[in-house]
């Protein structure tokens, strides 16, 4: 294991910090009701390793579509820049909609001089809406001349769609690998929120971004790696994206290196030192999505232990993240922990009740199959934090998840009741 | 296939309507925020044919424990009397919450003349708070005194949680068995919504009652039957709740008969009426629990149709009814059928997005893989229905579901927020 604490966060970090990547986000029109920038870039000088997980579901948008296309299948390869959309998904678009993103990677292809499938895509917005071609063709020629390295923030809120505020992280940490000494390593990203939130093997629109010398297949298993435990274990609203798609590039510009880098072994320090650069960041992303989610008041993160095996363990947290009667009572500040038992009953998860005990905000409130009592006024009291956290043990095995989510609140009805139109 | 229309509905019928069988409900005090009926009673003169279906959730409740074990762990024996409370679920009480339960039972059955294990009990309410003996001490005498045929009404209040109105109906019909040739069968029933709804092959507090004449055995099967295709087809919020419980009694005691009835042969035209009637009843208390859902201004009928088997059509049905996307979409009026889509796509079922059509209250937006143009006014106009129906054919097959559910809106979450303190 590598110690969390070597990572330091950088100040103001994101998608455009790490070496060898620019950025920039500017307004093209895809967003009816605001004139902020709705339309991102991330590049790197020239086609660099990338690797992306999409959306498993059936109704997968265009520009996954086209994604998976250029990536041969294999969900990894070779690539020069994302560009990314907001307030239109380019989903449930039919054809015409596939035709038109390869159109815009075509284009953008041109203008940057390299081949149409290093260009990758990522929509989100509104889903079954045609997404039109001249916003792209008026702003690529703009976008691509204004992409700077300080333009990471712009990109991170031209994705935004019903977040409060834009989602980046950004870590550096030097290398302990004697193939690496004195090499400064760098992993950025930049996620959007903040309600359709279930990633299922995927994520909702994540760009993360490294000068680590990585293969393709390797930005790959440390892509998944880090998904499983960050994006994949976010739930807003148990309702998956038809355009969840999160990408890594990697440049392998890292500072510090006498002349080109070697790229990292598969076994070496120096990929398990990135790897867990690249959780903590996504970590990170990911609780920033749960605590801006839709309408939240609180982040709420539930922690079970004790499960026969992972999946029971995923099962169980889920069912309680996912519980409306959970999320509004804490919303309603209201220890009502019998909603969260109900949940655990019906996750799934195998457990006799006999043996569960439960937490609430570090508060025993259940063991052994029967109620603790609890102090309501120091409940009350710990609600006013900003972080709600349930801890359960089922007591029947050694496996144990994290999974993030928020309040169920009359905001998320407002924002969801009145979207559209 | 019998007739449905030849179930006449019985106006004011309800859990009482059918012969033999009384009905109370009084004011025992376990709401505590009201002086309404809390405490309901079901019996007939001594004891008949009962079939009853539980929860699937771990965390059963002690009365679901004490029903399992009265009906000998096969769901149906004999019984003269079910006790059903709200305000308190009597629910991950531990063994203090069943041993009071077996109490309640054993001094009711004293009262009654009867065995304990003929007594069956329900309770629906706040989840983890201990069951107090007092209240039924107090008012078991009474309650079995006050119990009549007209009594079915202050039954169904009495089990009434969040729901705004009691949920009751009862039809008759004329046998056409010449076996039982001019005889006329009731069955009726009650039922509670309104919150932690989504039955796991069993359903919410319900009682049905009939003066057909039925073994154990016929009585469960018919009850699995409608449950399956009326009960557990609603879902208001999906979490199932711990407490679920339905229970049919057959009094034999219908009208017309010379003499005491022979029961039912299983594979009987008098059978396979009663089996409609059965189904016709559940559908009806089925619709009103979603119609009535916590907070819902709208019915919402999910109709699926063309799934490649029965678990898909199921599958894909519930996902769009669970969705909070599609659900505040309805609320706000929004014709957004790419939450539709959405759904569909992550709710496991096979099916290729080319083959799929929607119709939204009867309007066609979405066919063949792309969207179809519709008349945003009109759909505006169709919203004003208390109904709103939504038409799935996924092309896939030829199984078929409907399910039923409601609008997600403000009152859900001021209700949940604020239900326990």
């Amino acid at each position: 294991m590598i110690d969390a604490t070597r990572y330091q966060a950088i100040d103001g970090g994101g998608v455009s910090s790490a070496r060898g990547f620019k950025a920039a986000g500017v307004h093209a029109g895809f967003k009816k009701k605001s004139t902020g920038p709705d339309l991102a870039l991330i590049m790197a000088d020239g086609p660099v390793a990338c690797a992306g997980v999409f959306t498993k579901n059936v109704f997968c948008a265009a520009p996954v579509i086209l994604c998976r296309e250029h990536l041969d299948g294999r969900s990894c390869g070779f690539a020069q820049a994302i560009l990314m959309n907001s307030g239109n998904a380019n989903a449930s678009t039919g054809q015409p909609g596939v035709d038109l993103v390869r159109k815009v990677a075509e284009h953008t292809a041109s203008l940057l001089g390299c081949a149409p499938k290093e260009v990758l895509a990522a929509s989100t917005g509104v889903i079954g809406n045609r997404l039109p071609f001249d916003p792209f063709e008026e702003n690529l020629g703009s976008i691509i001349a204004q992409a700077s390295v300080d333009g990471g923030h712009d990109a991170a809120c031209a994705i935004m769609t019903t977040d409060t505020h834009a989602k980046e992280h950004a870590v550096s940490y030097e290398s302990t690998d004697p193939d690496f000494e004195g090499t400064t390593f760098t992993v950025g990203g930049m996620v959007k929120g903040s309600g359709m939130i279930m990633p299922d093997m995927a994520t909702m629109l994540a760009a993360l971004t490294t000068d680590a010398p990585l293969s393709p297949e390797l930005a790959l298993v440390a892509l998944q790696e880090a998904v499983n435990v960050s994006f994949n274990k976010v739930t807003i609203d148990s309702d998956t994206s038809t355009n969840d798609s999160c990408f890594l590039m990697a440049s392998g510009k890292a500072a510090g290196a006498h002349g080109s880098l070697p790229t990292f072994g598969q076994g070496s320090l120096a990929f398990e030192e990135f790897r867990g650069a690249l959780k903590a960041v996504c970590v990170n992303l990911a609780r920033q999505i749960a605590a801006d989610g839709e309408g939240a008041t609180r982040l709420v993160t539930v922690n079970v232990a004790g499960a026969a095996d992972s999946a029971d363990a995923d099962a169980a947290a889920r069912a309680v993240a996912n519980s409306p009667l959970v999320k509004t009572a804490i919303f309603g500040h209201d220890a009502n922990w019998g909603r969260i038992t109900m949940a655990l009953g019906k996750s799934g998860a195998r457990f006799s009740p006999d043996d569960v005990s439960i937490r609430l905000m570090g508060m025993p409130v259940f063991a052994a199959g029967a109620p603790v009592p609890f102090d309501e006024a120091e409940a009350l009291r710990r609600f006013e934090a900003p972080e709600v956290t349930i801890d359960v043990d089922l007591g029947a095995g050694n496996a144990a998840t994290t999974l993030w989510t928020c309040d169920l609140t009359h905001e998320y009805i407002t924002i969801n009741g009145d979207y559209r139109t």
